[in-house]
């Protein structure tokens, strides 16, 4: 089954890894969110491209979920003792992603290009893409104003209220190479347990994506369970907003281009107010096998609906 | 007795960190070559400034005399697997170095500013001066073909023969703020044990610099002994050049602003050839209290003459 999946931070990333370990890697391909890619230190910084690759590489730390295993922080304790910015965590392992993908950028090449070099350096399997090649930068409306996406969910810490989203770019941005085409072929589009609001919108928003998706058999994993996220600002979010942060929340926001839902077994109750199909089963991913059965019942699920 | 150290690499760190072990910390300025600063991996790089820096901080690898002591590589390592450029070595720990002075000069500091500030954090005690805050770039003459410093250095290991040397810009370059002035306050220069093709003839060749000299006691620290040096190529410079390597050879390269020379005892033969003043004594720092000791004699012998 051809299978598209878009993904933002960690919870993307594992239920992607789970599909990858499950699916023939020429059968998927994984659509990532740029909408948090910043510089710092003059550096590109792709957070959440890194965070999936990683994760797919089996390269990522298993306790934190983004970051690298293993990692060191020589290069963070030197840069706090001569006084440099340190609010972004930046690992000597990871370092080495982002001096050599900027380097790369610099040298012409383009995210999409840097990303295909490194995941074959990195043994991936799966295609992944970046939702686009062109700059689209996440903007946080917020009670202290409008916030680059790192400064609210780093800097500050996610403490804001959220008044709103704006997505720096977005119009002028086109999908990556292969996007489209992906989503074209796919049998299946899978959105992944991540953010709606900033990690699944921005890809949804970029110009061609909504439309390809039209005519496509279409499942989201619901981020919050029982009113809450195993991890970021998806709940708190919602309810800066003034929606009570639920799945069903979450169903409503997509609910336009769904052709059925997964919400977790804790959410049951919930199912009946689900007007596609849904399926109810786990989706706390604690370890690789929770991912992979979560990624088999996705795929049953939607062969047999 | 107010001193001012021209000094490049390894050899011309230890002496200038005997002097800082020896004298009070306002008496002492040491300008530092900056003509083997290169951009790699979009980074500024200053390898003689680390080094001065490192040694007189009490960070340097004792065992290489460049670098960071207790030193980790996994940035490198993971820029290996992903194919990129690491023919120049850089640490974790130096990483920071690099980092957050590029950052600082992109956001519009100058060297000597950015120097300054890394001096307080390291907690040095004497001024340590680039030679310039304008870009002076030595390129190395060769059989084969024009070189760029590192690029002899590092990635062809100081192999080809050298035909003779440029400094690209040092027409336009002015020396840094405070070092004609740390010139014109000091009671002795001395040239440390550093190579003179391409560590002190740059700064010495910087605007303004040699006439500030005229009327000032200049010693020199040979750092060819018996024919070699301890590190670096010199000895093959002069070779490659057709001048047999020999301290005397370093004499007749400074000999027209010197007041006093100093060799090592092993080369106490050469003594009578040389036509100043000359302090014949152990120049071989292996520890520290060498390089105390080195400084003691040359202060000594200097308020002698």
């Amino acid at each position: 089954m051809k299978t598209v999946a878009l993904a933002g931070g960690v919870g993307g990333a594992k239920l992607a890894d789970g599909l990858a370990n499950l699916l023939p890697s020429s059968d998927l391909t994984i659509v990532v969110n740029t909408g948090d890619d910043f510089e710092h230190l003059g550096l590109y910084i792709s957070p959440d491209l890194d965070t999936v690759c990683y994760t797919l590489a089996n390269l990522v730390d298993p306790v934190k979920g983004w970051g690298r295993e293993n990692e060191t922080w020589n290069f963070l304790e030197n840069l706090t003792a001569l006084g440099g910015p340190t609010w972004f965590q930046i690992g000597d392992k990871d370092l080495a992603t982002h001096i050599e993908r900027t380097r790369m950028m610099k040298a012409g090449q383009r995210l999409s290009e840097v990303t295909k070099q490194f995941c074959k350096s990195w043994l991936i399997g799966p295609r992944v893409l970046p939702m686009s090649d062109d700059p689209v930068r996440t903007i946080v409306n917020s009670d202290e104003g409008s916030l680059a996406f790192q400064e609210y969910f780093v800097a500050r810490r996610c403490e804001p209220d959220v008044t709103g989203f704006e997505f720096d770019g977005i119009e002028k941005a086109v999908p990556a190479p292969g996007v489209l085409e992906a989503i074209k072929d796919a049998d299946l589009i899978v959105f992944c347990p991540s953010n709606p609001w900033v990690s699944i919108d921005p890809i949804l928003k970029l110009k061609g994506v909504r439309r390809s998706l039209e005519n496509k058999f279409v499942i989201a994993v619901s981020p919050i369970i029982q009113g809450k996220t195993i991890k970021g600002p998806a709940a708190k979010m919602y309810q800066d907003l003034g929606v009570e942060p639920s799945a069903l929340s979450v169903f409503d926001h997509y609910s336009d281009i769904l052709d059925t839902f997964v919400i977790d077994d804790l959410d049951a109750n919930l199912a009946e107010k689900i007007t596609t199909p849904v399926l109810v089963t786990n989706t706390i991913m604690k370890n690789r096998q929770d991912r992979i059965d979560l990624a088999r019942k996705i795929i049953e699920f939607c062969s047999m609906h």
